[in-house]
């Protein structure tokens, strides 16, 4: 016990010369020391009083802090016996997530995909690992001389025909093998149609709020983007005329718009091909979050409905798969695959061809369609119970609404947030304790002129789909209450 | 057998119009046909008198075809039972390398990676791929959640680490898992280079000759390439002054220069770091073929030499395991390494994981360096086979002598070839049959100036690492013969 508390004593160092209460210093270290392991689970925590004389503060700080903790669900207290490090954290042989063993992100690992609630990322726990594992094994034990020596810039030909297939029969898309060109994922894909058809320097709409990685990508190109307006329905074609004048490309999410979520109406998606076909603008084609539709009809995506050929119809495997595997795939007609493929080897390398026939396997033997199935299930569950969670948590702060689609849910502002409170200011509370919900606002390229904190767009984006239902519940009551002692806390946030 | 005349008769189009002996167009189109698998191997030709009626052609005309594909193996003359298209290519139940059944290229395969002596191809048949199966389904079958979820952009950590301790042992680098960023070839590595540490539109220095792809991926990303000149100790680094003034960056092969195989001797290397400390350039050392040297000592990489941190080392292992892998390096010292991590998001996807823990578990279980062994003793002795086929067969016009590493040779012109023939008509004629033999002269990327047939550069790069020695004495011996028709016909290439 006397090691423990050595421990504990040993890792904290107090700057009183620093602005804002001592205790909030002393919650944030004990957290941080939790959160790094360097405190397990079911580690007792010395007296207060004892902690007080050990770090020469008052037993009044001690104790705010270690109510604080307990709020967050950092510490338990057992009654008689003292105060514990909470076993927050599922052990892996329990079963389900282990996602919040990831809390810490490791270094080179900017983009928070290893924290709960990180949007698209699907629930690792039920990916049918050893089908997969088997999959790859008989693609590769004896594999023919063109699997290792060929490189294949447009895919392993039968992966290209086994999306086609899937594709035809999940999305209606009328497209063959040689309409399909695999990906490395978006990224890749932006690159290849940014270095092979469109022209240098020109720029490209998207929608505002978008997907900001999206956005990033073709800046880092050297583009200008042009930001377009969402609506209820989607982007808002109409506006195209005038925020959009002279692009080369834009890129769109009409089934399910990211964040907000809308379904583009056909009409408008009539509108939206008539105005490619009129200026001769590609139409990168998101088509997000397709494979998870819990209610509503689906709507044809725009390639389906393409007569122009304007129309790059662009996928991932990273959600319906994981997000490690870096596949995803282009479809358009056959002489644009065809282009992009040669001007692949030219720019860039093609994605490995390692997992690509274990993939195209999966897909032919059922094992991917069945997968889909199951996860749409699981996810729609998952949703219901993180949405009562959430209300059960987070209701005077924040609210969200049932979504008919998708892996993440948006919350908005609810009735107690002090008005001051930015999206930013709440994903950087969450990210303290290592949640990664970014704010909405950051997926704004153009926030509204002279913004306040009031007329300044306000969300978090959850992605539920890959936290199990009691470490959600966990994790949205540790949210509330750090909320809710930053609330009441003097001069807080 | 008449099905296979009428077959025959139906597959031929010829055009008296067009310009050239009647029997070449027959020639090409018959070899067509064999090459395209519409005349299996074992299928009877009609008589020349048949075939020349049936076509309504001269009987000589006929048997000038017929004994030209004879001369190249096309064809089989069986004494008393007529002519048999051969089997040249060996059936994949007969062991030895199937590189000959890709003869024909896929279309999007623009590389030429799948056709016998495409330099850079290892011996697909020797690969350990039992073994390597059994790694990737290890590594898969109960994955941590983090393998799926988490994209590291600085590769695997668990790969970085195998990668550092193989260079450590290997090559003598002073490297661990910080200073290895894992990349999905050279193109990826310069593409990443390009984005993340050298100025948009900033010239690079590359060695003329060198690797084609190499100035044509610098090119790409919209840079003027300087071509700096090589001689028989490597590049010259004493013309950089004048040659690479301003550029930003400069890509080397000291280790072997390709496709020459000059190795560069330990004071230009330090006279090259030398330079790149000076002008603060950066040096993109490309490792090339330092895993197959069969004599002579091995000299450090510059990487082992830099104090200056200006060298960044690049490495594939495209020709160690196999290309379609599509998994190399980059090292550097740490902050370059994290600072292309951090960029790499911006840009592109990272490689997939799916590979990257089985190449981790077998560089770490010594198959890797077992396989290497492997594969010098078997390259070695193959390059002293070929070298012996090709005397044989071409040594009146093609010369090429032994190589004391790597898995190519450059064949240059011999006494009997005529003076107007260039490398670039052989490699056509050489590609005509299904072979990638690329000519030396456009590994240049400025040819001497007003350059006739005689000043310009020849050369024909053989890669014979991949192509069993009985397949590649068929291949040279039916290049021989192509040759030796070519030069005997008149107006002929």
């Amino acid at each position: 016990m006397r090691g423990h508390a050595d421990a504990i004593l040993a890792g904290i160092g107090l700057d009183r010369g620093a602005p804002g209460p001592l205790y909030r210093q002393l919650t944030a270290q004990l957290r941080g020391l939790i959160d790094s392991g360097r405190l397990p689970a079911g580690t007792r925590l010395p007296a207060s009083r004892a902690l007080a004389e050990g770090l020469g503060i008052s037993r009044t700080t001690a104790l705010q802090a270690i109510d604080q903790l307990a709020a967050e669900g950092y510490l338990d207290g057992r009654p008689g016996s003292g105060t514990f490090v909470a076993a927050l954290t599922p052990a892996p042989a329990a079963g389900g997530s282990a996602v919040a063993g990831q809390a810490v992100a490791p270094p080179a690992e900017p983009s928070g995909a290893g924290q709960p609630f990180h949007p698209g990322v699907p629930d690792a726990a039920a990916f049918p690992a050893r089908a997969w594992a088997r999959h790859l094994q008989a693609a590769w034990r004896a594999p023919a001389t063109g699997l290792l020596t060929m490189q294949h810039a447009a895919g392993q030909p039968e992966l290209r025909a086994a999306i086609a297939s899937h594709l035809r029969s999940f999305r209606g898309l009328d497209c063959g093998p040689a309409n399909v060109l695999v990906t490395g994922g978006i990224r890749d894909a932006l690159a290849l149609v940014g270095q092979a058809l469109l022209p240098a320097g020109a720029p490209v709409a998207v929608e505002d709020p978008g997907f900001p990685p999206l956005r990033t990508a073709l800046q880092a190109q050297g583009r200008p983007v042009l930001p377009c307006p969402v609506d209820g329905d989607g982007l808002r074609v109409a506006d195209l005329a005038t925020r959009a004048a002279g692009t080369c490309a834009l890129t769109v999410t009409p089934s399910r718009h990211y964040p907000l979520g809308a379904t583009m109406p056909l009409p408008r998606r009539i509108a939206l091909l008539d105005w490619a076909g009129a200026t001769g603008a590609w139409i990168l084609e998101d088509d997000y979050d397709s494979e998870f539709r819990y209610a509503g009809q689906p709507v044809p995506p725009l390639a389906a409905l393409d007569r122009a050929g304007r129309v790059l119809y662009l996928g991932s495997f990273s959600k319906v798969m994981f997000p490690s595997l870096r596949l995803g795939y282009l479809v358009a007609d056959g002489d644009t695959v065809a282009r992009l493929a040669t001007a692949r080897p030219r720019h860039s390398d093609p994605p490995s061809a390692v997992p690509q026939p274990a993939l195209a396997a999966f897909i032919d033997s059922g094992g991917f369609a069945r997968h889909l199935r199951r996860m749409r299930r699981l996810y729609q569950a998952r949703q219901a119970a993180f949405l009562s969670a959430f209300h059960a948590a987070l209701s005077p702060w924040l609210v969200a609404a049932p979504a008919p689609a998708g892996m993440h849910l948006v919350a908005h502002r609810g009735p107690a947030l002090p008005a001051r409170m930015t999206d930013l200011q709440l994903s950087a509370l969450a990210a303290s304790f290592g949640l990664s919900v970014p704010p909405l606002s950051a997926c704004y390229a153009a926030l509204p002129a002279g913004a306040g904190a009031r007329a300044r767009p306000f969300g978090l984006v959850f992605g539920y789909a890959g936290v199990a239902e009691p470490v959600a519940a966990r994790f949205l009551q540790r949210l509330a209450a750090a909320i809710a002692g930053d609330c009441a806390a003097p001069g807080s946030l």
